[in-house]
């Protein structure tokens, strides 16, 4: 029965709870409330059923209710060359197939295969990422039609890009798209060096001045594997971490991918100076890059967030498909079934995210004052059933098409897997067209 | 248009055909024709629409058409144990939380346990199944209700089973099943000593007499893990396979689970006595175990298929995250990007899985002649675009639930995902009450 001093929301979410608060508690017949763009109230459904008169409630028979997944690293836009070449050495992947597909795109491009990627996150669960790609502007358009909540950065590097052309014209670019950007709801922009072997330490400088002074993430991709640490210590003199440090670089602004070779005193030191990793386990698998030391680092305090990298070398965005690796990897890897835990893995995937893109204050877990950022999924499945624990079927048995509703920043962006905002056959055909362009380089 | 002699059949399919036959040809609008139970022609859509007239067309607009998954090692049951217990060294999982729930185990929730399995099994692709458990008289029943192909044995070892009692007992069982399903056209009974730790040479004497009598498989866990390796030492002084070996078990009829702890001269001892070996990535990772050398094995000549193992230590039955797993678990492991193609991993997955069976010449590919064993999925998805390679995506991209037709020995087990033979809903919900029972022990 309501109260009669009831209060008005917008939609009321009823089903099981996984709020992923700091005690990570899970509400057996809870609910949501919304109001506008914020989370108003999580508790049991009895009580916040009482307190509040929704617009619409949203259920199912076995709702589970989660906070949206937090991918923080992806190149959105290399859907449109997933699955192009793949089981390839990694330089030969990079400069016989990757790259010079790169040189042919255009922003037009960008922005549609950029869409392909959001259509096929928010179908599997994700509601916020952190992308950084070439044509920086048109991946931020692709986010704002698609209602996504994202870091984007453009990426750049010594040599001259098809986008910007030169590196000093980068800068500009940059420069202006934070400008632009700065006052979006659900946009910010990120600064991006490619890496250090691949960015002067004057590009590093430079890039590093303007996360500073736009306030915002300076991320970079950072001892993905033996080669690139190899060649900056031949370079350098020293381990990529390292060239940064002694650049003065590493703080809290600082949003490292990959991190596979990091060493046990790169970990301290990342500790100490608060460095943020993304972590990307399909990624390093399908590169065979290695496994980065992911328990040992969340041991040290460092934070940490997953990331699926871009399609092209995963080739999926599904982070519950990457939750699951991440837990199974390192307990193979380190032989030691407790290393990682179902818990740890979903820590990673939606708190862990947020609290690396530095906004752990607005999402990652369901509690009143953030932003109402929600999936809701159907555990009504053969594959779900039996249920002893929610959070194990999350990370070992749940797939992103168990996501049925999404919700971000307060509205709703797929309702029973329809998407309310993009047309994802219009999206599909556009990439398919556009394709047969870029493989044939004409 | 039809020839005026175009034969009728039951079914033609009409798709990308991926045949899976020695030069792994695939056929651009290609179709499959089914006469009875078997494959009456493969080829262009173009030819074989002209030669059959069939009573039913099937297809999609971007339809893939493809060989049934074989799973080759399986505890169907254990579904009732999914998500029980994760996270856990093995001894304590099995110990404190698998064994005490098996003690309370009945032969009708077997049944509905391996009916849930099965139900899981068809949605996501798979059409056989090798499976290993207590009350295997149940778990056949349930494969004969369900439809699907299997190879299924009661597990012996040296102590009392909650089945059959003591293991004299069993071996009565065993031979009473094996009896009974001689001629059953889908089910074929195996001969499965639990494992070299667990079975006095008698019993495994006795069950490869009887397998060798019956003319069928004799599966074995072997080689898991390190403390099964070191245990057998101690016990024989020599490794579980060259235990097997001195009692001159090792043959083309041994079917070897897991094999993680195989060595060099052990692997060119399985080339050389013919023994095949079921993989089992994933539960290999989430208990611990290690990383079988499959790629060495592959080399060698000895033949490997793909294996889920129960979804107590997995959590899935879904071979298409199997695959995906097992091509970038062995490039990370060997930080080798070639080592496992996606083409080898599909192959483990139909082929490669057949062969382990002995079931070769009958299923495994898309040929005629062979069983009607099909499976359609639909491309016309976000995460299945662009499209360059049917292999890459059929392992690194698709999910269990983009198969949307299934059909087993000629007859459609599901349409539209919708299951023909089975009530999914009556199964759940009867695996859901029995739970109840399971974990509390009353």
């Amino acid at each position: 029965m309501k109260e009669n001093n009831s209060t008005r929301c917008n939609v009321l979410f009823l089903g099981n709870v996984v709020t992923m608060d700091a005690d990570e508690t899970v509400i057996k017949d809870g609910a949501v409330a919304v109001c506008g763009d914020m989370i108003a109230a999580v508790g049991p459904a009895a009580q916040i059923s009482r307190q509040y008169s929704p617009d619409e409630t949203i259920t199912l028979p076995k709702a589970v209710i989660m906070p949206g997944l937090v991918n923080v690293h992806t190149h959105a836009a290399m859907a449109c060359m997933r699955g192009l070449a793949d089981d390839l050495p990694l330089m030969t992947w990079l400069q016989e197939h990757i790259f010079p597909v790169e040189g042919r795109l255009k922003g037009g491009m960008v922005y549609d295969a950029s869409l392909l990627s959001m259509v096929e996150m928010i179908k599997s669960g994700t509601t916020s990422f952190c992308d950084m790609y070439l044509f920086a502007d048109d991946v931020a358009r692709a986010a704002d039609r698609s209602g996504m909540r994202s870091w984007i950065g453009e990426v750049l590097y010594d040599f001259p890009s098809p986008n910007y052309g030169e590196p000093a014209a980068g800068l500009v670019y940059v420069e202006d798209l934070a400008q632009r950007y700065r006052n979006h709801p659900l946009i910010h922009i990120t600064m991006d060096p490619h890496a250090v072997y691949t960015c002067s330490p004057d590009l590093l400088i430079a890039l590093k001045e303007k996360a500073v002074a736009h306030d915002c993430p300076f991320v970079i991709h950072l001892s993905e594997n033996d080669d690139e640490v190899r060649t900056v210590i031949k370079r350098y003199g020293k381990t990529p971490v390292y060239h940064l440090e002694d650049l003065g670089l590493l703080d809290g602004r600082v949003i490292a991918d990959h991190c596979v070779m990091l060493t046990e005193e790169e970990i301290a030191l990342f500790a100490a100076r608060g460095v943020k990793v993304a972590h990307c386990p399909e990624s390093n698998m399908k590169l065979a890059s290695g496994v980065a030391p992911i328990p040992e680092m969340i041991a040290a305090g460092v934070t940490v967030g997953l990331g699926t990298d871009g399609s092209a070398s995963n080739n999926n965005v599904d982070m519950f498909a990457e939750m699951d690796m991440a837990a199974k990897l390192h307990k193979v890897h380190r032989l030691d079934s407790t290393v990682m835990t179902a818990g740890q893995a979903l820590h990673l995937a939606t708190m862990g995210g947020a609290a690396v893109l530095g906004a752990d204050r607005e999402i990652g877990s369901l509690e009143p004052g953030k932003k109402a950022d929600i999936i809701v999924l159907d555990f009504d499945k053969p594959h779900l059933t039996p249920m002893y624990n929610v959070a194990s079927h999350l990370v070992y048995a749940a797939k992103g098409s168990d996501v049925v509703h999404s919700m971000i920043n307060g509205k709703i962006v797929m309702r029973n897997r329809y998407l309310t905002e993009l047309d994802e056959t219009e999206i599909m055909e556009k990439v398919n067209v556009m394709t047969r362009t870029l493989k044939e380089g004409s």
